[in-house]
């Protein structure tokens, strides 16, 4: 039988953790504060928004949400991000994506003070990710290697395929786990990879983060493997009382039974992107306040 | 018989073609130029940034080398950098490393301009490269990727091994070629990778840049493979009329019958990395002036 890896469980744990982090803080009268950048009303980017709050408010993190129309131009949100960048108040700022279509999603990702840079989106700060020297954490990605860590899954030496070379997860995870401490030989697969299920059934730890529901079937798998699904597909179900539901990129019920230990969609990587989000908040306190980086 | 990919017969292409871009930007009055500062007496770095001098004046760059003795403060450093920084008519910057032990080179790398960055080590220039929008080339790794394009060896699909994780090589190497464009699938081996050998010999295009003599031989390589070795390793040879030679990562004589192309050592990847940085001192001066980059 295998390990199901509850990342809401290991969540709490953290949480638990940086709660503790953020009271001490607070008594050195360092209150860490995020403030998130809403541009129009995108239903989905409204739920993450109030999720971010929300957990915020949970540790004691003070939040704000900016709420800007969907016609607002690119000059007023980047004036929007000016203000929040000189207010020594706040400390991390993320603009959610994605903006409406009049704005340019990369200028205003540059226009944050890379100092506040939460969501780890600012060139400056993946280039110091990729020399090995990070400031922030990419959330997603450094949810993952939590995961693996708290779950004692060693990844030295071991064989790791990541699936997916977004800049969100992919690519940033990719460089992490094969650095120096965590040490695993990765290789990276795409769209354009050949033979990708051979590639994947050499994998010791096995990573999906392609966006394609169950791509992931169980000839993919090596035994005893290790999986870690990113995906988050929206499908339809006539059965399901929503009309639809969320699917992973692996086929769970298919693999569950040959692999050693296994990630839930929903439950599993998914609520790890907001703890991170927390830690790196209370990092950009630690920062603004010439303090040495909080690490898990 | 294997073909042998000549660095040196590339550069003499590609300097060609960067003579002619070089030449219609004087028409233009913009004189790119570069400065080299180098700090101490290392006989090695002497011997780089004389070579570094000598390809500018070769095909028109104007290029200054701002030698600082080996008692330099990194205060001291920093406002050479500085200096060089504010000055309009200096389009690109480079300090040679090693630095004399007194200075921290990742202060001085990351004070240099990234706009000037013609090594592109600074963590900007880096994270651009990282998110697939660069500026600038890291030049060893796209002096690789030249060689291959200019040799007619697709990358597309291919599974390309990256012995190495270094940050001037291994990593924005592996980066680069898995990126949209390249699209290979790259698997990065480092110290710590397990089975070496087996991961090696699956290689289409085996990449090594481990820095140990002739660590690759013949049963890492498949059959037909393209080989390119970044390796300089000086090792002792009395019968050698300097007492001592340069050597490749991989065992050149026992694998080259069996790979279908390969770059000895010296002469193949060696001479790249300066054609590289001139490309980007050109492309310094376009950034200056408002003009998109030239591209290879």
């Amino acid at each position: 039988m295998s390990v199901i890896l509850s990342g809401n469980e290991i969540k709490k744990q953290i949480l638990v953790e940086l709660k503790d982090e953020v009271d001490h803080l607070i008594e050195k009268n360092i209150k860490p504060s995020l403030s998130v950048i809403l541009a129009g009303g995108d239903p989905a980017s409204e739920i993450y928004v109030s999720s971010k709050i929300r957990t915020c408010q949970e540790i004691g993190i003070q939040s704000v949400a900016r709420k800007l129309p969907q016609s607002v131009s690119q000059q007023e949100l980047l004036e929007v991000v000016g203000e929040l960048n000189r207010d020594p108040s706040v400390h991390g700022i993320l603009c959610q994506v994605p903006l409406p279509e009049q704005c340019q999603e990369e200028e205003v990702l540059e226009a944050i003070d890379p100092l506040k840079d939460v969501d780890c989106f600012h060139p400056f700060n993946v280039g110091l990710l990729a020399t090995g020297n990070p400031r922030f954490m990419p959330c997603t990605p450094y949810g993952i290697l939590q995961i693996l860590k708290r779950s004692g899954i060693l990844t030295k030496g071991k064989n790791v395929v990541v699936l997916g070379r977004s800049n969100i997860v992919g690519r940033p995870l990719s460089i992490l786990i094969s650095q120096k401490g965590w040490d695993a030989t990765v290789t990276l697969c795409h769209s354009k990879t050949e033979n990708i299920e051979e590639v994947c059934s050499r994998a010791d730890i096995l990573i999906a983060a392609i966006g394609i529901s169950k791509f992931i079937k169980r000839e993919h798998v090596k035994k005893d493997a290790v999986i870690i699904d990113v995906g988050m597909n929206r499908i339809i179900d006539p059965t399901h009382p929503k009309g639809k539901r969320l699917t992973g990129d692996v086929d769970f019920e298919a693999v569950k039974d040959k692999v050693s230990a296994i990630t839930p969609v929903p439950g599993g990587v998914g609520p790890m992107t907001i703890a991170m989000l927390m830690l790196n908040t209370i990092n950009a306190a630690r920062i603004s306040n010439d303090l040495p980086l909080f690490q898990l």
